[in-house]
């Protein structure tokens, strides 16, 4: 990761104003909604005082400016799409740590950990809101399709939460499932950040659905990688715990891969994902504590046996498939080679992060 | 309240239209997700089989349409605004029981309580979104003026949302706090409606504004007949239990008054509305539950008392008052008597819940 935060330094003039434009979005909350989406953004600690806490990678918003620019958008209007989906993304963050109950993120309490769950709802809803209101900004006619564009979007993450949710308890998920989970809870918000790059530049409907196309393919690719790191990595590389998909019995594609293998072994993985016997007891409609009893060596032993049962190779080649689609889609988005360079080298870096 | 649902079926023809609209746009979501926002509306019951539980009475979508109809909006355009403020009414109701940890609305078990919170949180984001999608289609450059308005209407709710929390445990709640809470928690969101009706007939400025001015008052209104309501309804009229504003130490608008008033009994008042000890222990963030230890002579007595301090007479001038200025503001519309007469019935009923 820490190789991502240093390659996208080489934009860090994007960047800048990609965070100058979210920081006069939530200016415009009211003070105390402010002051808590300023803290999850990394901008002030939890008193308020102005922090420097690692920013997010911003690699939506640094998608669809490039996009925008790259079709010849002018310099608000890729800010305006940049700051939508980057508003989307942390709405979505927001929420999906009260839903997960995760209390970390980017190595700081999460929002509802430190403010409470109510805010942290409102403060996400606010983030949506918000997120619209930088598209209504847009110059003529392209309002219509952004925002029908942004709004199926967020349906599309809501779906692919739900799912993500129910796979906790199923024992019953399959491959399909898995990638139809990942298509809507990362690959649909990627598309949506390209696309609007292209809507935002006037692009004709062909190279819309080019870029389209191409981040679909590169959110897909993303998210096998983080499916690897999830697993394999090291947390220096990764920012979390190593196993730490593991340690909470996500139910990531390489272990379905892996739960799908003819071996007898499949059995020993599927208990070790099976839901804990008190996970059915629901606090406040939210799942209780994961048990902890397992040793490094037990996570260790899981991992190679994903592994030894196919599934990390499945994950590898889907990335590797879809990288190459996604290529091919930013081939057919009709830019020159120097035009297209930034958006390649972006995708390049974001495939090899397990190089690391 | 039963004069409001008997009075509006003379709507009967815009209520069904508007019902179906809202069923098409929740129909595109994903089926797990459609399954819990119709058991909202009350389409379907818990196990999803249809369900003719008593609807919402339609109060902003209504507005919506009348204002735009009157205004000379084609039907389809007038339904997209109808359609999206109701479903932002309800994504803020869905998330406000999660917060407010309501267990019933309108004699139903609310959603979190069914299906959880996380899927709470979902749908409610998910409904948030389809509003905007709602919008997206309507015709011409209208979409940007729609979707900056309901951006910014969402972000007064929960600006108003974040005050009344606050409210619980603050001890220093005085009359303009108050208002400004209910501007932003009711009023805003009925300006919208009203505005938002006048933005999709292609009304000119003026005309959106004296539309915009109309629905805040009417909301404002609405909300002093509420908290009227809140202390001195009858159960039958309210569909909740008498007392429920006192039961629930709710520093509505009335009881503030009542704080401000120079009487020496006031501070009985304020004793009775001292948060709980044990409130500040949160759970998960959540308030804890409310003490029961009271009789229902006591919400009686203190009802007398709110009265004998003037917090009654207070809301009951603030209610005319703002529905004075709610019909001057319609008079500034430019329709003729007749054009205006659904408009004027409306608000009249509506600030007249209180005389049944």
């Amino acid at each position: 990761m820490d190789q991502i935060s240093t390659d996208l330094t080489d934009r860090g003039a994007d960047r800048a104003a990609i965070d100058r434009a979210l920081r006069e979005a939530v200016d415009t909350l009211a003070p105390d909604v402010a002051q808590v989406a300023s803290y999850h953004f990394g901008w002030t600690d939890a008193e308020g005082r102005p922090a420097e806490a690692r920013p997010g990678k911003h690699v939506r918003p640094l998608l669809a400016c490039l996009t925008a620019d790259a079709l010849g958008a002018d310099r608000e209007a890729a800010l305006a799409a940049a700051c939508a989906v980057e508003l989307v993304h942390n709405h979505s963050l927001v929420h999906d740590d009260v839903i997960d109950r995760d209390t970390h993120r980017r190595s700081r309490p999460t929002v509802w950990a430190v403010y409470g769950v109510p805010a942290a709802i409102l403060v996400g809803d606010a983030m949506h809101a918000l997120a619209f209101e930088a598209l209504s900004r847009l110059p003529g006619t392209r309002v219509d399709s952004a925002s029908s564009l942004l709004g199926k979007t967020v349906n599309q993450l809501v779906r692919g939460q739900m799912s993500d949710m129910a796979f906790e308890t199923r024992t019953d998920v399959r491959l399909g499932d898995c990638v139809e989970m990942v298509a809507g809870k990362t690959a649909a918000l990627m598309a949506c950040s390209t696309s609007l790059g292209a809507i935002v530049a006037g692009a004709e409907e062909e190279t819309e659905n080019s870029a389209y196309r191409f981040g679909f393919h590169l959110g897909m690719c993303f998210q096998h990688v983080d499916d690897l790191l999830g697993i394999w990595g090291e947390q220096e590389a990764t920012g979390k715990p190593k196993y730490s998909d593991l340690r909470n019995r996500k139910k990531s594609l390489p272990v379905v891969a892996a739960f799908e293998s003819e071996s007898s072994e499949a059995e020993r993985l599927r208990d070790f994902f099976a839901p804990a016997a008190d996970q059915t007891e629901r606090l406040y409609g939210l799942p209780t504590e994961r048990r902890g009893d397992e040793e490094e060596a037990d996570y260790e032993a899981m991992a190679e046996l994903v592994s030894r049962l196919g599934g990390e190779a499945v994950s590898r080649s889907a990335a590797e498939a879809h990288l190459e689609q996604a290529l091919a889609a930013l081939d057919g988005m009709g830019l020159d080679t120097e035009g297209a360079a930034p958006l390649r080298a972006m995708a390049v870096l974001l495939a090899e992060r397990d190089r690391l």
